[in-house]
């Protein structure tokens, strides 16, 4: 039988070309975030269903694809649900893995615990241009550190890698999602409407400053509490010092986590090697409700687009777990990134260059041998050597080599 | 809700130790076959099961996970058999992988294509020590080359590999499944019983010439048959040079492939840089039945185990896709070999080390910004650099960092 060519709907295959600048920015992110101490791990891609319908997830608890149970315990003429057909799914994210990880090997983890994770992620989502049902995430989490340090961290070691992938003049956006509580609290908005506002405010960069008023009034939220907002917003973005100016509008304890953000600017700022602005944004949501503090999101400058965020989520891992565990982390754009990189030609930078030795059929062994010799002399060098068979139409074989970056030839014939 | 902290029943989590020496193992694969001019690619983790269950996995395809239909695919309440409740899995190998995305991006790849996979694969077997529901495979296949020179590439790139691990003193077997035929069929065993006889004599490493004497006599087959097969393979060994003395016992045509395996033989010893024996082995099996030529597997000698094996399959690649491909493989045991490196207590070698910097909790902005200028300038010269909060019990601290590898430590407290 015929196997079916294409991948299943929705994933694709990594040709070449892709895979050679994949593999290059994973041992980039990989060497970078070692060298800020963060710890490689991996966690199986299958999870029990039990801890994938937490309730952590969002909306990306309907995308599941889940597995068939297995031997005895499937009964598909009793089945009625779909839990009674599974109790396992694939992960649609890193964190759920990252926090179960963290749970059950606690004991042999050094704390703080700093946690690098990069791997495939599953979400049935409708397919679309750019979007696929299988993706890779890049996540990098401390576990176990109260401070704003954290945060610094991070920061720092995502703005390092993205300087050595050669991007500049980005944005990190900062806000702390207490302070977001806070701005809403100031301008009138009662507690229980929050999670609705900010879905709202969240539309900032789509819809601007008009779009999210009208929707707020649509909503039926007190036209001068949208006032009050709105205007806020305004002073904010017209000060010089938005950060300064908020902590002088607020009441002083609000402000307070004002605070840790200068702290956080004035790290980054004076140890960071990459260039970069770094801009206190007061309508910046980030979408999960399981943020408690600091929250920051990379935009590319001139691409209109994010290269990863995070936030702090002190609660998140007790809910999990019972244990009781400061938390930040931030999510690389990796598939984002992939793609600009494949758009702007990006060429993987430094090897030797790329040789291939051609040779004809029916080498004698002797022949063969001295050519395999001087290829291992060759890649002693750096060089990488391809040995392999020449083609009838040898113009075309090297022509597609040269695509790959081969840029010498080398004919081996019998004697 | 609690997570369960455990993975699901037959995974496992990587923890640091592990997975620092994973990462340097399959860095040293990726650059040593791209070394070779190996291009790596990647394939979805799940298939569709129509092409999993093509017949060509054997054993494996009874141990698929199976993944739920989702939507309106999903009739819960008419569903009569597995195959009702879904339509993809995820994989048991990398081969049907392998050959579905020559299949689908033939035209854009370079011919012969030199292909390197590494990644997960998923078998539900029964849990026991070692052996995980979840593990990786790597493959490296050469697709559309005919002659010899494929299976002397696929060699030397692997013992250039194994060499650079530390692996000295390791034995390379080879044989040819046509030979293999042509000894069975001088003994007198009828073509369709070769089967059944190779699946008896792939035991000998396990239960010895006499063990398999026992089971072929067992097994009903003719006594002077099996004598004579017993009887030559005796000679054979005892001959200083087997390959030879079988040209001379075979009728001529049949012998004809020991040519091939001299080829190897000859191209391997003359080019290879590591030190290892290669030995005709006119036992040698390996398990499929779709290989058509040489067969090869690397066996770590003192450990007694394989480290890797495979061969040539010149129909396998057409029975999916009615192109005629020729091709040959190896797959190297990736999971044993990090299971060898961690028992032998093996260090990732060369890095410029490993510093912490300890700091005490609520140091100044600017005393902060001092830690992580210090630390981006360490880092400048190769040295990862860790700033990390100091916990109250320190020395456990340093205990545990030392473990990890860190050997220098800087304490930065509140001045």
């Amino acid at each position: 039988m015929a196997l079916t060519k294409k991948p299943v709907t929705g994933m694709k295959d990594i040709l070449p070309a892709e895979m050679e600048i994949r593999d290059y920015v994973i041992a980039l992110i990989k060497e970078t975030y070692k060298s800020f101490g963060y710890t490689p791990i991996e966690t199986p891609v299958v999870e029990s269903l039990g801890n994938l319908l937490s309730k952590q997830g969002g909306d990306n608890e309907k995308l599941i694809f889940k597995i068939l149970k297995r031997g005895e315990k499937l009964r598909i003429a009793e089945a009625e649900t779909e839990e009674d057909l599974s109790d396992a799914g694939l992960r649609y994210d890193l964190t759920v893995p990252l926090v179960r990880y963290f749970a059950a090997h606690e004991n042999e983890l050094v704390k703080p615990f700093k946690a690098l994770q990069i791997g495939p992620v599953f979400r049935a989502d409708r397919p679309q241009r750019g979007r696929f049902r299988q993706f890779y995430q890049c996540d990098i989490d401390i576990l176990g550190e109260a401070g704003t340090d954290a945060e610094t961290d991070l920061i720092l070691a995502t703005t390092t890698l993205l300087g050595k992938l050669g991007f500049r003049d980005f944005v990190l956006h900062i806000n702390d999602r207490r302070l977001l509580k806070a701005m809403a609290a100031f301008c009138g908005f009662a507690e229980s409407d929050l999670d609705k506002v900010f879905i709202i405010l969240d539309k900032m960069d789509k819809i601007g400053a008009e779009g999210v008023r009208g929707e707020l009034t649509e909503s039926g939220f007190p036209e001068d509490c949208v006032d009050r907002y709105m205007d806020l917003f305004a002073v904010l973005q017209g000060s010089g010092d938005p950060l300064t100016k908020l902590k002088e509008i607020l009441p002083e304890a609000d402000a307070a986590p004002a605070e840790g953000l200068k702290e956080i600017r004035t790290a980054v700022e004076a140890a960071s090697e990459t260039d970069f602005r770094m801009l206190f944004d007061p309508t910046l949501v980030r979408g999960m409700s399981y943020y408690t503090g600091p929250i920051f999101e990379i935009e590319l400058a001139g691409l209109g687009c994010a290269a990863g965020g995070g936030g702090r989520y002190d609660e998140l891992v007790g809910k999990f777990t019972n244990l009781k565990i400061p938390a930040c982390g931030l999510s690389l754009g990796f598939e984002r990134l992939i793609t600009i990189l494949l758009e702007e030609g990006f060429r993987v930078p430094g090897s030797a260059g790329k040789t291939a030795f051609l040779t004809e059929k029916n080498l004698s062994a002797e022949e063969t041998a001295r050519v395999r010799k001087e290829a291992a002399e060759l890649r002693k060098t750096g060089v990488s050597v391809l040995v392999t068979a020449m083609n009838k139409n040898k113009r075309f074989q090297k022509e597609q080599l040269s695509a790959e970056g081969y840029t010498e030839f080398r004919e081996f014939y019998r004697q």
